[in-house]
């Protein structure tokens, strides 16, 4: 496959890689920061980008933060947003069920196994939802409910949609409810399905691992609504009106970000180094997806106006 | 593939059948009862085989319960029973950890993921474990265990085996410890791996689908000790010293219980059809295992006396 192109301080190619774009599709963790890190010259590269009158798109599969929950953490962090730049994959799900799904009521409540952002999201759009971080699922299993779950009675028979996230307080009741409403029909969804989730510069378990016990046991594949997944890019390009060939996705892992912009047939592709991957990954022959484009990190950009 | 001969009824072929065989696996749930209904006429015919001078040992993959409960189960249930006639999956990880895998000090702890029945085995053969009942590892996630998993600062450095069976009291906090241990090179086993594990007749999430998410981190595949695996049948032929040839599998479950007859390479297998498969399973083109024998229920090998 034909190898990226690399900028890194050169102003005339970096000069002509973002005349190609409107808008920039950014992810977060290991391109702006890293953890509670935020790498060197990110806030001006960012000013940079807007200065040149790009659109820049926050876009990420965590999710257990709302919009509003993260337009915080970069305030925190010292960068500018704007709460309507931000695009998760809570929001991404809670679109999806609300504007694409359009589950026809009575049987049109979400089962969620997940945390309060992908709640918050779903409220944004009106959708009515059971689970989450509701005290009531966060606990053991007593023998009523082996008998109310197996029999049916202490289920909701308006859930048409369970939707798998990242649950910190995953347990064996929540498992359980929702084994048996998509045993009973609802529609699968997953906020995303990365496996690990990075935290203190170490692996935890992500989305993904918290919802694979239901398809080993339904033996279904939910539908997923973050990177690399289709209906992510489709939510955004309906949000934003981007033009495709004018829109460039900036990331580091190449299994979700870059692989989510070449499959999105998106204009172009930008690696940076600061996160998962390397230069060897995408040199390798089995290379899940190469960047069109790679800097060492983010604000190499700038190289073009210094 | 050549079909099972039908024993029902056929009093010759049920002499013939029961003198091929010193010694029947019989697996437990759907086979002897289901939940707590034991099937008709099923201690009157483990009394005839044992007068005939068979062997018979219960084989079952529930390893939340060792021996000794899994007899006292038996017992309420008025199945007259010896505890050395059980063989479960917690026993049968203990007997693989203590006797096959011998595990050097001073790396020979084992993480557990599981209740209380692999603890009880663990002891039996003096294998010491973290994890398991332990209410330390019965709760939320604080900001200290983040920090302290990913740095290493909160696991123990003599843990070398990680086995993963049915717990219902999974979490995040157990699975971000068992995860961590893999990752520093743990020797991953599972009790069994059942994706569903039938109760108050419905299915709930298996040891295999609390263990999955551990196989979706790592990409790594655990020794499995349960049925089909051939692991359980090293230990029970160790256990018993049969004579494979004159051993007979019976059981419900075609990918479990004969499957892990052929492959034993049993002198036979018998499917009964009190339990999860039927006729056409194994009639079917793709069928996972053909049973050699099978009868309408265990109590109709009584015909042979009657």
């Amino acid at each position: 496959m034909a190898q990226p192109q690399y900028l890194t301080g050169d102003a005339a190619a970096i000069d002509d890689f973002i005349g190609q774009f409107d808008v920039f599709l950014i992810d977060c963790d290991g391109v702006l920061w890293s953890g509670d890190h935020v790498f060197e010259g990110i806030v001006e590269t960012l000013e940079l980008l807007r200065s040149k009158g790009k659109k820049v798109v926050f876009v990420t599969n965590n999710s257990t933060k709302a919009r509003p929950d993260y337009q915080r953490k970069f305030t925190a962090l010292g960068i500018p947003s704007d709460v309507e730049e931000i695009f998760g994959s809570a929001y991404s799900s809670a679109i999806y069920i609300s504007r694409i799904l359009k589950l026809e009521a009575p049987k049109n409540k979400v089962y969620v196994l997940g945390e309060s952002g992908i709640e918050t999201e779903l409220r944004t759009e009106n959708v009515s939802f059971i689970g989450g971080t509701d005290p009531n699922f966060r606990r053991d299993m007593t023998p009523e409910d082996w008998q109310g779950i197996a029999d049916g009675s202490l289920l909701d028979p308006d859930v048409g949609c369970v939707l798998a996230g990242l649950d910190f307080h995953v347990n064996y009741l929540k498992l359980s409810h929702a084994y048996q409403y998509l045993r009973r029909g609802a529609v699968f969804l997953a906020t995303n399905v990365d496996s690990t989730f990075p935290m203190n510069h170490n692996f935890f378990p992500g989305a993904g691992s918290i919802g694979i016990p239901l398809i080993n046991m339904t033996g279904q594949q939910p539908v997923a609504l973050g990177k690399p997944s289709q209906a992510m890019m489709d939510a955004i390009e309906g949000k934003f009106k981007l033009d495709r060939a004018r829109t460039c996705m900036v990331g580091d892992r190449l299994d979700t970000d870059i692989k989510f912009g070449i499959e999105g047939r998106l204009g172009g592709t930008l690696a940076v180094l600061t996160g998962v991957n390397n230069k060897a990954d995408w040199e390798a022959k089995d290379a899940v997806a190469v960047p069109a484009f790679y800097v060492n990190s983010l604000s190499d950009l700038r190289g073009a106006s210094r």
